[in-house]
């Protein structure tokens, strides 16, 4: 599972403020703390600051980069910043995202396409949002036909199903589920990733409901999440879930977690 | 998701000390607690009392429903006590349980076949316990074909796949979750029933991964569970997981155990 941190996104107040003044401390000691809770990813989204994102990005990339030896999630949905970002990025970015809505597709394939990077492929088509898995699965199926003539490998896409609230409507959690099932086995190579957080939008207690939407996507299949690997008990969720699926040899992770402290005591 | 309260164990200190002493007050107490928690059955388990379980049971039996309107789980492996245990039981209890050996196949089967009752079918066979998915499936089926033949009906069927602890063999986890989806989607109208603790025997952090293995086992299409209903943590898992499974229109139920504060403020 790989973790891309979310906590540099001038939509929370304290980042803003720190990219107001160009606080490089504050935003390196939220990417190092990022860091050291086991993201492989630090995302990067200066989107309130409209206009100024374009010069506002980068700087968020160098500065960044000067603290953690780790590659950015570039968090944003305009060509002009992310050209900017990926010209000062260190190794190979993660780009969030592409989508089929035409104007965002078009505007961002040469992007994608000319530089070294990685693509998430967010399930939104020109029409309404996607509601049913089958919906989530064609889009996706289509953005990876594209992507892939356009010259990208199948490992360096990531769909995104589109994570929808419950609150709205129940069917949208099984709905999501089946599509993050359906596109690991539809297209062996593809990563699926996806924001967990919104699962919960609306609802109470939402870090509890957060933690078990991300144990769910895990045993469909999810290879990535954008979440806060600080919350102790989401990353100890994680490991309990990655220990049942099978994927930790001798519970070696998960006891070494625990060994460290990473569990809150209500573990 | 059925529950079922597994507290009334004389394996546990207090419980044996109740039992001692014939205290009826402390045993119904623990009942309520479990029932008002949620439980659907109540277990009843007098195992570690040997040769007097058969006075012991039916004195179980009648003091918890005194107290409380629920069926019980006679958890027992011993004929005698479960006549007894029967003989004074209020509605259908839940005979805990049958398996495919031998012995107590042949013991128990008249006991199960001519009283109302449900029965747990439990995969294990004369030989070694279960390790794959598929020796569970097939001990199951073969149970379940014994049964039916005897005249149960599927619906009085729980099958119990034998959860064994992930710190003995990672993949012991894996298997048991195949078992109860490849039972669940072989044997419509089958139940699927587990004792959740078993999965951390051994480990750290035991009650974290007991609540993420009950999220997991439900999404696999698990039916009920033996497990503590007092354990808010627990049962707040169930409930955000039932919840994004697409069971609780309009997160009715979900929101209802909030307001009641059954979450805990860790949630």
């Amino acid at each position: 599972m790989i973790i891309v941190g979310e906590k540099i996104n001038t939509s929370r107040k304290a980042i803003a403020e720190a990219v107001g003044k160009k606080d490089a401390a504050a935003i390196q000691a939220v990417a190092r703390a990022q860091a050291d809770a086991g993201a492989q990813y630090i995302d990067v989204n200066a989107g309130t600051f409209l206009e100024q994102e374009k010069v506002l990005l980068p700087w968020l990339v160098e500065t960044v980069q000067e603290a953690v030896d780790a590659p950015l999630c570039l968090d944003s949905p305009a060509p002009e910043a992310l050209k900017e970002a990926m010209a000062v990025h260190k190794g190979r970015p993660l780009i969030n995202s592409i989508s089929l809505e035409k104007d965002r597709y078009d505007a961002l394939l040469p992007v994608v396409a000319e530089n070294p990077c990685k693509v998430v492929a967010l399930c939104m088509a020109q029409a309404a949002m996607p509601t049913t898995a089958d919906e989530r699965i064609a889009v996706g199926a289509e953005l990876i036909e594209k992507l892939t003539s356009a010259g990208m490998a199948l490992e360096d896409i990531f769909v995104d199903p589109l994570v929808q609230p419950v609150s709205v409507d129940v069917r949208m959690g099984p709905a999501v589920l089946a599509a993050i099932a359906g596109i690991a086995e539809r297209f062996p190579g593809v990563g699926t990733i996806c924001g967990l957080s919104n699962i919960s939008f609306g609802l109470p207690a939402r870090r509890l409901i957060n933690r078990h939407f991300l144990g769910l996507a895990l045993a469909h299949g999810l290879s990535a999440a954008i979440c806060d690997p600080t919350d102790a008990e989401l990353m100890s969720a994680l490991a309990a879930v990655n220990m049942m699926l099978g994927r930790d040899e001798y519970c070696a992770e998960f006891i070494d977690a625990y060994e460290k402290g990473l569990f809150s005591k209500h573990a």
